[in-house]
């Protein structure tokens, strides 16, 4: 037997025994089913996910056992596409619209997304966390034990800086690890309307900086739309973003297809998300980037699209899918990433164990987040949760229920 | 002052104050909103429901003052379509047919309403309570305070009494009233393949006669459509209802039109339930009959339906509607009805008052409950929630999340 580092063996342990494992590892046929399964935690690690009769003996006096009573486990959901930080909501606009109202009438009444600019502008980073708090716990009661959180409700630096501080200040006070992306270029702010670049020029040489400086950009996104800003813009960002080593990822081809996907790809992006209208060449260049197609059916089902994403396209070029709640007041004031789920599989025909590795693996992926989380296996965070559930496809399959008996972040 | 009763006069008051109201009367405009308002409750029922400053004053010593910080009230929500109760899951189904699977190799591997059949036949009350509680749970989670729970996962007459029992007995163990439909005309049962007109007969001579006499049924319902029921053996059942002074219901107009929304009205139905394929005829006689229309997204959704009830068609002959959840295995594994209003916005767009009105008033009156519940005002049961939402619109706005802060029942 290895002689294991002292402070390892001195890690409190904790045995969940009697379970179900859904794994979710590469390697792995289907989830990674391990039928008697265990898990052993050290720390704040796995130590060990495999069948029960092949447990390690206890390196300390200290191991607690729990038993899951033949429940299964799955590693801790990541929601890897959110915009969960913002003032307001959208609900009058929603009810404006079901009566009736044209977009141009709800601009001119002062809704869309300069709606939620102006809230969140005024709003303080405390608002902002008081605000986005209960929307935060309805994704963690579902079993989320890791999300991403955009910026890109303020656009200007002060109000992205409180966007980004409140998505930390999230961090602290949840068990959950947010990993934050600088949407800076989400949309063209009202006092820059028709000049773009100026604001591009804005966000690369003074936003950007002063964000990235203060540690608070994990990732640069963009919105690549003609409603938003054009590819050539996005290279800019992009180009920005890559010369202070950031990763970049993209809301590509959701209305239409501007070669997104292949823009993605070409700056090596952590994800490429939406895709309803990316192309094959666009799926074959995220596979040879190995960048994740994020998948965001909330959205689809919320602004009633018509256009799947090229599900049979991804899969033969095997690049890797995620899915996400898209969280946000817009277009999918979604707070549960089961629901998603559910969405992807009954909208966009996904499997089950596609949408179990969307939510895991794959969406841990989204983040660069693969060596950490989104499996159980050895030298991974102890994030899991164990459920009241016969088999995995419940968690699909159902709709509007949570299943949930218990989530474990870090070991605890 | 008016005497009252001395009964009255002794029932512990509570009074709900700092609230801004959603009555849903049927004389208000929209949702019947009172700003600033205030809701007496003695006993069980509501003794008065308006602005603060009418409230009248305390008529024993005991009148006990909850604070409502202003927070919004509706009256508790009516699920008035379930199928709520039933054994086994089809989550296995979900699965295969995602990954390809056919309808005939479902059927041929066991899968399909005959497996919950199967599921449901062997289980005993007890189970199907239990297995139907977190289904129950779910929604109570939600606020909803009334529902319908309708058998007809046994098709012969000791499953089809468990079910109706264990729909009793759920309202037994929680804080909800329960009304119960008889559906055994749901399918025709295997050991009666090809004898639709044997089944009618045991359904009209022996069934709902000895369920009828233990109590068991408040409605009776049917599925007429190609693969169920034809209209002409509905009619046979609803006539021996109708001699026994029970109310009914139908599926009808679901997947085709053959004309169940005129057979609904002719028997003056409680509800029509669907309602897809429903033409213009249907709907006038609809209105004629005070039918309620009963709409039901989940499914919709769910087995990703292109044609949607004729809601205009509804409005223009003054229809009252209804939305519900149709909680059921096979096709609307939902247990949302808050979701079920995000889908009839949605999808059907519904406006937010008329999803309000759907999941209240008019769910009350597909129940034939309307003298009890769905609205408030004096006379009424005190079934109501209070929400932390700041307009009603939230509540159809949303989706997977609840904004529930608290659930009144019978004034408890
Ligand atoms: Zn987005
Ligand atoms: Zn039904």
């Amino acid at each position: 037997m290895p002689v294991e580092a002292p402070n390892k063996s001195a890690a409190p342990e904790r045995l969940w025994r009697n379970a179900r494992l859904a794994c979710m590892t590469l390697e792995a046929d289907g989830i990674g089913e391990v039928a008697d399964g265990a898990l052993l935690v050290r720390g704040d690690r796995i130590a060990f996910a495999g069948p029960e009769r092949d447990v390690p003996p206890a390196t300390t006096q200290q191991r607690e056992v729990i038993d899951c009573g033949a429940r299964w486990i799955t590693p801790g959901f990541v929601d890897c596409h959110t915009h969960l930080v913002y003032a307001g909501n959208r609900a009058a606009e929603f009810e404006m619209r079901l009566r009736g109202a044209s977009y141009e009438q709800i601009a001119s009444s002062g809704g869309g997304i300069l709606s939620t600019l102006r809230a969140t502008r005024s709003a303080s980073v405390d608002q902002l966390v008081e605000q986005s708090l209960p929307r935060l716990d309805a994704l963690i009661a579902e079993g989320v034990t890791t999300l991403e959180i955009k910026s890109g409700y303020g656009l200007d630096l002060d109000t992205e800086r409180r966007l980004l501080t409140a998505a930390r200040m999230l961090s602290r006070i949840r068990p959950v690890h947010i990993h934050t992306s600088f949407l800076g270029a989400h949309a063209v702010p009202p006092e820059l309307r028709g000049q773009p670049d100026t604001y591009v020029d804005r966000l690369i040489k003074e936003m950007l900086p002063a964000l990235a400086e203060e540690g608070l950009v994990d990732s640069v996104d963009g919105f690549c739309e003609s409603i938003a800003f054009s590819p050539t813009q996005i290279e800019r960002i992009f180009d920005a973003a890559t010369a202070r080593g950031i990763r970049v990822r993209l809301h590509a081809d959701q209305l239409s297809n501007l070669g997104g996907a292949g823009l993605a790809a070409r700056y090596r992006a952590l994800s490429a998300d939406h895709l309803e209208h990316t192309d094959e060449a666009g799926a074959a260049a995220l596979a040879a980037a190995g960048t994740v197609a994020v998948l965001l059916p909330g959205a689809f089902y919320f602004l009633r699209e018509k256009t799947s994403p090229p599900v049979d396209l991804l899969r033969r070029y095997e690049v890797p899918i995620a899915v996400a709640t898209d969280s946000n007041p817009g277009t999918s004031p979604l707070t549960s990433l089961l629901l998603a789920m559910n969405m992807a599989a009954t909208q966009f025909r996904l499997t089950v164990d596609e949408c179990l590795r969307g939510a895991t693996r794959n969406g841990a992926r989204a983040l660069g987040l693969e060596q950490d989380v989104g499996v159980l296996e050895p030298g991974k965070f102890a994030d899991f949760s164990i459920w009241n559930i016969e088999s995995p496809a419940e968690l699909v399959y159902r709709i509007g229920f949570n299943p949930l008996h218990s989530r474990i972040w870090r070991g605890r």
